[in-house]
């Protein structure tokens, strides 16, 4: 009921029951060439069916209710996937673990999610570069601890917002960016691929156009808590401008305006400034949810007796949160409107205005800088 | 695709869309009617006709995305209830604002999701009493900092996995229970409702079987807070006896196993403890899910600028959360075997056994001290 | 350097190394004279003459680094406690295991602790008790989502505030109150104390003044996580009237000041809500520490190989930021000065103004039920 | 009394209120510099003579009690500043604002901060890399979901620590390194020293030997973000080996033992792997203040009522908690025994044995890898 709400809903449309279903098989078809690739099966063509076969026949909640007894989706699903192949069999799952065919799904599911958060980040950050440009000279008073203090311009806090926005955009581009295969087998040794098992591991990654991975990561999970933290530093760039539009749409203050507000039948006067609200709503799902990924971090040995299945559910609200706090924001700041002579007339209560010294040179060395990435 | 492993879906199904929606409806007709009640409005039977109208044709997703504009899925609804009500229209919604029928919503769903996680804290705490009386007098190693210590008995560890589960059971009951209407018009000051305010909040909740409420509670969410910590301490009630069992059922170990545990195709000495396993998964989402709420306690105002947002996510995952541990954990326990020989030959490594003294009158104390309640 | 600031160092000064060593040294003592009561141990009175010895000339500091090799402080002081002892030596920690002391000492800690935290709850609560009472029919806007909806008064927005400051204290008391002894012995079977390790139990609570625990509970930490949440939702308690006046404090609203805000050497007109400030800072620590506290519940077998020591730091920084949040507050709320004429002023942007009904009912449903506490 | 057990004195002492006061006078003093290359100010001997009068002279915790009235400690060290300074007080805090010096001061602890929890997170991966080496080709059971599943090798666990503590060590550097300085005054458009203000914040970054800052960061703390998600995937780097030597440990594993574990006097078999244990208990504090310090993200306006403060404690708590799980770990790992039969006797329970194959290279990429660095 609440997804559409908080901006949820276009990520969380990445990361559904189906797109599991397709990722994990994409993963399975991806093994079965790779391998063929080493002359280890032959057949590929014929896995490769079968698994058009259950993307066209499996009903995604059957094979989830089928995950329950073994702990995950694959071992059905290579069950499956044997019995569709048929004479074929055999070249399903080759040299594979489980966890292979997760985390590999996971990181082709991760990298689906981040576009649509890239992409809403970025149009909040234009957005807001926008809003810099346009009111790069516009007098408003700046507020430390809620007070007004001396003179800035909306142009300077509105680069703030987009200089934040960009930074954490780009983190989160190079942290998924290196998000690599994973292909160990059973015991993270690559010894049922034997001989071809780092062969066979870059392969698999260059199938799947995704970066190849020195060695398997079953347990060196750091760079899951990297993903982490990026999701929770973007939610928090989301969070910042929320929040001072909220505070600017303040009746009392008047400086802003989203250009659809909420609105209520009975009190006419209302402008709720609802996708702030929502953004800043979505984005503090974020925190909790980056501690609970670093707190799964100690995997135990060579496949975790626990933490390994926390991440799943975290991992996937965590960029439904952040990627709902970048879409709101995103509708906040596309449309927000701007009331210069509110400000001006707020800054009068303690200043006598007048444009502030260098903030317009911050301004245009923070558009600046995003102009050269 | 990943929700009955974790043991979530008996709880996901009493808070998705379709309950959401009924939850909303059913406080709307108890509102018509507590007012109606108080003389306030006429054609209480026309609304509920409505209501029945939206549930039979109202898709809840619909809905949902017609929440986007106002921030809540209320608006929407009240405007569609006026809608079909016709000239009862005006017996819509009396003297409420949005928050009083999203939290008294939320109350009924919690009391619903609650239901379901205490008969599957119960379901674990019987089957651990179980445990632990049939193995009252059963030497095992007590084992500090993960190395053998002395002597205790697999009836007193149970014990006090009971122990913990029944105490976090109890808790939460109690907070549930709890949970009160919430009725408090646009400002929290019952003035639409004048001069029946008071009487209209205590019929309403009279009406959906809640307590009572002295006064409004639309910003002051300790109640909330309170409900998060006793789900977040059921978590960790879960947690311990689930990292017990994992442990216990090492392979070096061997004194406990799964009755299904899960297997490999390719290892067939596997017997992977799927249910604790899963069940600790779980129980590790809890604990990010309870800061996010607390976190939230600030609401500002009359009515949040987010954090109100924040609490429906949040909540709704902590209850899966704790749901999913609490089912899980009691797939695990109520089958449980128990491997006495192993328990007597891993304590040969350091001690000469026997059952260790006051370790029965313990378990009979805290066995003794459940059938009390 | 910050604990004053952030209203931290009276409940530090609860929980420093001296009051550790006091409150270990306190139940050591105790153990002695208990195991005498039961005629285990002679020679009570030199067993409390050496501890008096320590308390007077053991550096603190020099416990805390002979702490290290064994991981926790009891280790060492009951060695130095067996010395100091001479020929009573064998009356020292009769029974007993480090947990045993640690967790008895901890709880001593945390009731003193929550002596403090009380006081300043209960201080805040009556300043906003009193703004109640004083402004029961001042009126105010409400605000819902930052924008004005209709009025109310300032009266029952303070009764807001007093009551969640009660319900979380009562609650905080009642949770204190109920932490009992630990003693359980190495294995947590009474076995060195047998047969009369439950009667030892007892008289170590009852010389001690804590209440009695039925069996042991060294891995059993559901009431160290309901501490912790009642920590949490004190916390929020007091983070939502310090968000309020932050809020109203705003140049532009104006509607309350503190008594005794801080300026800027150059911004004269700057009147900082700096105990609101602060109050809000230091609750802002409270979520994450209380997630660290309930992440840390699934204790491994029969004392924890990492969770045990983590609560240690993480229930002494919560305390802190509960306590605090509380003493900021206090201050704050004690000498918050109200602007009738602000309120009005703001309130007429948008309604016609006058009290609203029901709302000085509300406030005296609110004062009235914290007299009958 | 806990600091040391927990690893934490080293980093603490970088961070306590002498090193504040320190940091916080460099700051001051460089301003003061800076200025003076701009021809903005005179007399910069004088003042640094007076600061280096109040680094002898001044307490800290009367500067900590003084700061409580403004909300920092930098209003109170600029008056005492500018009074020890006389004639040359004018030339004290040119351009700046408490938050300039704050978080400048904070950049210069977080590096000190840094320099330790690197060497210890190097001496750890080192330690790994000891181990990893010697035992490339020693067969060990690989263990999944707490399973023994097929052979791996001791080295490549060993190895996979290594890359964990590399990859998280790396990382912290880049991003410690990267914190610029922060120069912005009362409302972060360097307006009181214009025109100057560029100019003035490159030389203030230069004499304190820290990165230049575009623009001023009062309220953009995306850096704050990333440095607690770096830190907390450090945590979780130490928390991986640890609860792996933890579990190996294991009275029925015995695989490996420390160096020097904890011992008891009741129990002389106890070889308790305290370092190991306190690493764990250690990094259990990380996620949690994670979150905290991204919660903290949503700075209102130009300068935060609240998160900013939040910071400081939450942060300096993060510092020692990664620093100490860093320390324990290395103590651990130097010295860390193994013991090749045990792991061979445990192998031969479920598995023919030998050595896998692929492991000895993918020990040697690792430890090749790390020698490219």
């Amino acid at each position: 009921m609440l997804g559409p709400l908080l901006g949820a809903d276009r990520v969380a449309a990445t990361l559904d029951a189906r797109a599991w279903l397709d990722a994990l098989l994409d993963v399975e078809v991806a093994l079965t060439h790779a391998a063929a690739q080493q002359g280890l099966v032959d057949d590929a063509a014929q896995v490769e069916r079968a698994a058009q076969e259950l993307r066209a026949g499996l009903d995604p909640a059957i094979l989830a209710a089928e995950a329950v007894e073994g702990g995950n989706p694959v071992i059905p699903l290579a069950r499956r996937l044997r019995a569709a192949a048929g004479p074929a069999g055999a070249a399903v799952h080759p040299g594979a673990t489980s966890q292979d065919v997760m985390d590999t799904a996971l990181v082709l599911l991760v990298r689906a999610a981040a576009t649509v958060i890239d992409d809403d980040l970025g149009g909040a950050a234009d957005g807001a570069a926008r809003l810099a440009g346009e009111h790069r000279d516009t007098p408003m008073a700046a507020r430390t601890l809620g007070q007004q203090a001396l003179p800035t311009t909306f142009g300077l806090v509105a680069a703030g917002w987009c200089a934040g926005l960009d930074r954490a955009r780009l983190a989160l581009v190079d942290v998924v960016g290196a998000l690599p295969v994973q292909f160990g087998g059973a015991a993270g040794t690559l010894a049922a691929s034997y001989p071809h098992g780092p062969a066979m591991a870059d392969a698999l990654a260059d199938l799947l156009g995704l970066p190849r991975a020195d060695v398997p990561w079953h347990t060196e999970r750091s760079r899951l808590g990297e993903l982490a933290g990026a999701l929770g530093v973007a939610a928090g760039a989301c969070a910042k401008p929320a929040t001072d539009v909220v505070l600017l749409s303040a009746t009392e203050v008047g400086e802003v305006s989203e250009s659809a507000p909420g609105g209520s039948s009975s009190m006419p006067h209302k402008r709720n400034p609802v996708a702030a609200v929502t953004a800043r709503a979505s984005a503090g799902r974020a925190p909790g949810l980056v501690a609970t990924l670093l707190a799964a971090a100690g995997h135990e040995h060579q496949r975790a007796a626990g933490p390994w299945h926390t991440e799943w559910p975290a991992l996937m609200d965590l960029l439904c949160a952040t990627g709902g706090a970048a879409a709101r924001l995103r509708i906040c700041l596309e449309g927000l409107r701007v009331h210069p002579e509110a400000m001006a007339r707020n800054l009068s209560l303690t200043s006598g205005g007048g444009t502030p010294h260098h903030a317009g040179e911050l301004v245009d060395r923070t558009l600046g800088g995003r102009e050269r990435q």
